[in-house]
């Protein structure tokens, strides 16, 4: 395996890869074809050290009063996160959050594909929905989709009420990983990942902050 | 100010009463009156003395045997957060993201009303774009806007490499806290607070933790 070399990255440096992973995306689309870590600093708000840091730690030394090449230093940050293939997602619930995923576009640049679209609305399974059309089935379907398109991650945006149940019937279709924008914490029973995402908690802690000062 | 009993509350607690805020809005919504602190570790997936300790960290004990009242338990909890008011933001990058940002429709019933978007692209300014067709101004108006609409919290969806030129100009509109889903650390020089949303990055990391077992 790939990360054997690497066992133990902690989290804040994977998303520091991803980051710059971004960033040398960005770069490479303007045609950039080198860049200091002076400039990555700049870009990033990291310390230049950090990035080096960083990067000598997976084998990135950069060349010397030169930089680091942008198109070989993305693709080897690509991976070593694993993002340098296509990952197949499902998304389960295809209301407002749901179709708002569905449709930032980006996700596809970066090697993102949502597949398909669950929910248990009658009125919504069988139509095609946000920027991508992206069909959307009833969760009976949730299994066979799954394993004929080899998803391994689920984009999780149904009610809090719901989140339990189809947590279940991901974890029965072998899915890996829960990207959760329920607002609420999930108890998975098997070796399924889950991480949390919640945009109206991410505008409640801000008010808070600001409302306590 | 109404946090001066509650001086430090930490930001686990925080993001704690906004799920709670969030389950007893769809409570109430679905006629329940009474809530037991059992149910809400169901729903939420805490723990149901933690809930029990969070509550009566802010005087709220419930009625033994019987529960919460949901819609005061939920007024109270919103007045400790400072969203019992509805607050005016502004998106800055009227992009893919921006847009799906504009189109989640649970904001505007969370308190959250995006009053206006900001974008540079000559082809966006002047256009009514998302669900609830949002004004699109250049950066130029963004004070007069901020100012107009008591203008607090702005929500950041720039491309990385202009995050730090639109900061400034937030800074000097006088914007309190910015929510910022660009790949972008950013590092402000006046007193404005940061937060930190980025999907791609919690994709990246997914495929990170799913890849490396």
């Amino acid at each position: 395996m790939r990360h054997k070399k690497f066992p133990k990255i902690p989290e804040a440096t994977i998303k520091r890869l991803s980051i710059y992973n971004r960033i040398l995306n960005e770069l490479s689309r303007d045609g950039i074809e080198v860049v200091s870590s002076a400039r990555l600093s700049e870009i990033s708000g990291l310390n230049a050290a950090q990035i080096r840091k960083d990067l000598t730690y997976f084998g990135e030394f950069g060349v010397r009063g030169v930089g680091y090449f942008v198109t070989h230093l993305r693709d080897n940050i690509k991976k070593i996160l694993g993002i340098n293939r296509q990952w197949n997602l499902i998304i389960i619930g295809a209301g407002k959050l749901g179709q708002a995923i569905l449709s930032y576009g980006n996700l596809k640049s970066q090697g993102y594909n949502i597949v398909a679209a669950f929910d248990n609305d009658p009125s919504k399974i069988g139509t095609k929905i946000g920027a991508y059309n992206t069909p959307v089935y009833p969760l009976t379907k949730l299994k066979e989709i799954v394993r004929k398109n080899t998803v391994k991650i689920a984009i999780l945006t149904t009610p809090a009420v719901a989140a339990h149940e189809v947590l279940t019937m991901l974890e029965e279709a072998n899915v890996e990983g829960v990207i959760n924008f329920a607002p609420v914490k999930l108890n998975p029973s098997k070796n399924i990942k889950i991480s949390y995402v919640d945009l109206v908690t991410e505008f409640d802690k801000m008010v808070f902050k600001i409302s306590s000062e």
